[in-house]
């Protein structure tokens, strides 16, 4: 079983990659403050898992709540938000209680902002059910819930104690979300890592035949990255470079998500549009070539994304963009490719040419 | 003026305290990322200082967006909060934003979180007007809301960058409130200052007169001992005394607070007394002689605060305490008196002992 180390001083924590973890409860048992944890899941992930994990849990001595939430990106809302906090308090969970996200990027983010606002801050693991948390959201400590104005626009920084990661769940995995995941596989191979772009151009038939070995392989290639970004910025404070660059395409990404209404677009849907309108910027900048970009929607296409974004007008684009996070002071800061395999942060682009970038990547 | 520092590492920051300072915008304007100011107030303060507070800051350059919520502790839930995202969000400010709070500890707990959670985390500024503020809840990072379940079990620890203690707006401030806020100063004499508490006991007539170096020299004094305390134990996780140490008669006030509901009895007047069933159970332990008990009472009762808690019954008392967030694992941790001016955490309390002490100290 590969382990990788987040290396954040006194909140580092492990990741565990592999088959068969969501039988191990000694790697948890061994990180509980008290025996007490409380999972958070989904109608969908919570029949497939959830009793078989739980059993093993209580076999190893750990009182369990159980909370189980409605699918999808639509419940990442206060509401549901408060049915944890609701649960954990009819249960009298105390500051020891270690809550436990067992499911998708929702889940994680909700459960994740749960832990750090109960009782001001509880202990928290991530349990990754599907590639996107696998590789991206499980890691780093991003939590947070959504507002009608803006997506994870209401949230916090907190780190999970520990990243359980079994591969084997990616078996129930819909054809859709296993796509939605790689559009963030793809994005460490863009972003920061020419030989893993060009390890993805020859195996992703394997990857989308669910080849195990291969699955395992991207996995833990993504998390080595995004640990080592956020090891280098954990609050994304740094002005040049650091965890930004993880967003490529997702400034535009949120607009498309926002602008077409929550839970339409799966989150890497999105962000697949939103990559290839970031890599036609660059290109009309002069970093990238024709022949680059469409390296980058093959791929992306290959991986059963769509390359089109949502027709929404590319005005519509700029207002929404306007609300995102990258914004600071006025300025829309995007990420960018000065080649494939480097990002850069740029606060300098032309609005026409991010208009026409826009308009060149929509139906 | 008088300035502190709260020895937090990166996160230190100073508390200016003294006469006037709501119209020094040079001591903001030095501390903010961008020229950009949220100040959230309620209905009761704004129109006493909103406008000549935000005139100062806008002569020095500074863009402010304005909130004003509606007033008391039955205020300080999700809603209320998420009237300052909207307004946040509304006027796109974005993560370089500083949030200022302008009010009392309910304002201050209120934008503070607002500040912990929105867009992942902003700059932010206590402005305290209330005696209770200015002593206790702008210094040290404790921020929230609370649930139908229990106070404060929402929330986050947020450092703000600034305290600024203008000592001119408590004379403004009903009697009512002057004594809720004495209750906390009377506390650091208590747990941990018996000098001061004997200068209290000197001074309370002066301090009731509203004396204006008296009351100065309460406040220091009091942020000079929070200071202390907080600075060794940021996040209340230290295993003996330490931050838990300053919940002093607060675990018996929050089920007064939460039994009787809240903003029926202020904060303050519910640690009063909570301070009294403490003092009591800390003689029934055979650690305070009766004639401590009759100085705690007296020292309170002559700050106008009420003795004698709320008649909820001890059964009642017991349930609601047993959800405060200073339960771990199970075992009610009280605050209690080794003598006057120590105090300690003590979690073996006989519980027929504690359901005394209560039933001794209720009408």
């Amino acid at each position: 079983m590969p382990t990788l180390n987040v290396a954040l001083g006194e909140r580092q924590y492990p990741i565990h990659i592999g088959s068969g973890l969501l039988g191990r409860a000694d790697l948890v048992a061994a990180e509980l403050p008290t025996p007490r944890v409380a999972i958070v899941s989904n109608e969908v992930v919570a029949p497939l898992y959830l009793a078989r994990w739980t059993g093993a849990l209580q076999a190893a001595g750990i009182r369990i709540t159980e909370v189980v939430l409605p699918d999808g990106e639509s419940s990442k809302n206060w509401e549901t938000l408060n049915r944890i906090f609701d649960a954990l308090l009819a249960d009298r969970c105390d500051r020891a209680t270690t809550l436990m996200a067992l499911g998708g990027g929702v889940v994680g983010d909700l459960a994740g902002f749960a832990a750090a606002t109960y009782q001001r801050g509880i202990p928290f693991i991530q349990v990754p059910t599907t590639l996107l948390a696998q590789v991206d959201s499980s890691v780093g400590g991003k939590t947070g819930i959504n507002h009608p104005r803006g997506k994870n626009m209401i949230g916090a920084f907190w780190q999970p104690r520990m990243v359980l990661a079994d591969t084997d769940t990616l078996n129930t995995l819909p054809d859709r979300e296993l796509s939605a995941g790689m559009a963030e596989v793809i994005k460490y191979g863009l972003i920061r890592d020419l030989p893993f772009l060009e390890w993805l151009e020859d195996n992703m038939g394997r990857l989308m035949a669910r080849d195990p070995e291969a699955l395992s392989f991207a996995i833990e290639r993504s998390c080595a990255n995004k640990a080592e970004v956020v090891a280098g910025d954990e609050r994304e404070t740094a002005k040049e470079g650091g965890r930004a660059l993880l967003n490529l395409g997702h400034t535009f990404g949120h607009a498309i998500e926002t602008g077409v209404g929550y839970g339409e677009w799966l989150h890497g849907e999105a962000v697949a549009a939103g990559t290839v309108m970031a890599a036609e910027l660059s290109r009309r900048l002069g970093w990238l070539a024709k022949s680059d970009v469409d390296r980058v929607r093959d791929l992306l296409a290959r991986a059963a994304l769509p390359v089109i974004g949502a027709p929404l007008g590319a005005a519509r684009y700029l207002d929404l963009m306007g609300h995102d996070k990258k914004v600071v002071a006025g300025r829309l800061r995007l990420v960018l490719l000065k080649r494939l395999g480097e990002a850069c942060t740029y606060a300098d682009a032309p609005p026409d040419a991010v208009r026409a970038a826009i308009e060149g990547c929509c139906a």
